[in-house]
């Protein structure tokens, strides 16, 4: 059940709604539900959250160094001395970066772009953190950047792009590995990962 | 991918996160997709959907008849002359008077519970409006309440309960139909709708 305001004058309920139905993935319906289901109950609650919605543009700052969200205008990875400051990962959104931390696995710092290159939604080159990524490089200790954009058309556009500009400033530049995930089954992986798994393969 | 803070200090995006899993079928993980959605869009549609969270409970009002949500003392159903005063139809929560009102099937008014007696959950009848239910049939027209409480088991009890008060106070009390729904197979139908839609079987 949606619910649609009857006539015009003030609605709070219905703004809540069409402002709730704006969220990905949530349909009017389940903007109806909410937005019930936080009148239906506490009024601090809602207050908090609301709050923290309103705010967080301005509560959260992009660090200077690698555009990473944080409170402070440099973030907790670039203000850490015990990072590897000879890898750099390039990442689309933050996260991007948040899920390669929780694997554990990097040690270096990172740079994300925000978005990646893609042409029919006019996203060009200019409009992505290239020159700053290029200058890091430069002024730097960064040995290797590895490009950790995502598997998908823009994804790959991008990684190559950042290659590219960063194969003339001389600096190494890798790829992550694509292949059948941890625990995927071969019956069930589409085919185009199965070629970059059997082409990606390493000696045992 | 869920959202970890890093250690204490200020948050606000695993506040974020934190206040919107308790949405209902919110997860950890769809909270921190929405955390980082609203973060990387317009910070004016952030502030907006915040303010209307954080002031709705201020905004919307319970009407003093009838217990509907509205932005006056009176909703704008018990204030329209033209909604039929004899039959009154008692329902749990606002969203069941909206799906009401939307099937376009009923002219009266409306009586909100606001919950429904549950022992299990400490809800008595002392915590429902059921005292104002018995006064507003007594000081006004009212000839006929419609308990359209859920068919669920505190629904058939409130509405039970419901019956016995108003029985004593002379008005005519009734109860929904309960049947197999538009468009239901039969097949896949319960066997307790079944039931009850072969006891409520009317000629044809």
């Amino acid at each position: 059940m949606a619910y649609s305001p009857e006539g015009p004058g003030d609605d709070p309920i219905g703004e809540l709604v069409a402002l709730l139905a704006r969220l990905p993935s949530i349909g009017e319906r389940t903007a109806t539900r909410l937005a019930f289901h936080v009148l239906g109950g506490d009024a601090e609650y809602a207050k908090a959250l609301g709050e923290s919605l309103a705010t967080v543009h301005d509560r959260v700052l992009e660090c200077v160094h690698c555009g990473n969200y944080g409170a402070e205008e440099v973030c907790r990875i670039c203000a850490d001395p015990r990072r590897d400051e000879r890898t750099l990962c390039v990442v689309a959104r933050v996260p991007d970066l948040v899920a390669i931390e929780r694997s554990g696995t990097f040690r270096g710092r990172y740079h994300v772009l925000h978005g990646l290159l893609s042409p029919l939604d006019g996203v060009g080159p200019e409009d992505l953190p290239l020159e700053k990524l290029v200058e890091r490089t430069k002024e730097s200790a960064i040995e290797e950047v590895i490009v950790a954009t995502p598997l998908s058309v823009e994804g790959e556009a991008t990684a190559l792009y950042v290659a590219e500009v960063l194969g003339a400033a001389g600096v190494r530049v890798s790829r992550i590995a694509s292949g059948v995930p941890h625990g995927g089954e071969l019956e069930f992986t589409d085919q185009v990962t199965l070629g970059r798994a059997l082409e990606g393969r390493k000696d045992i």
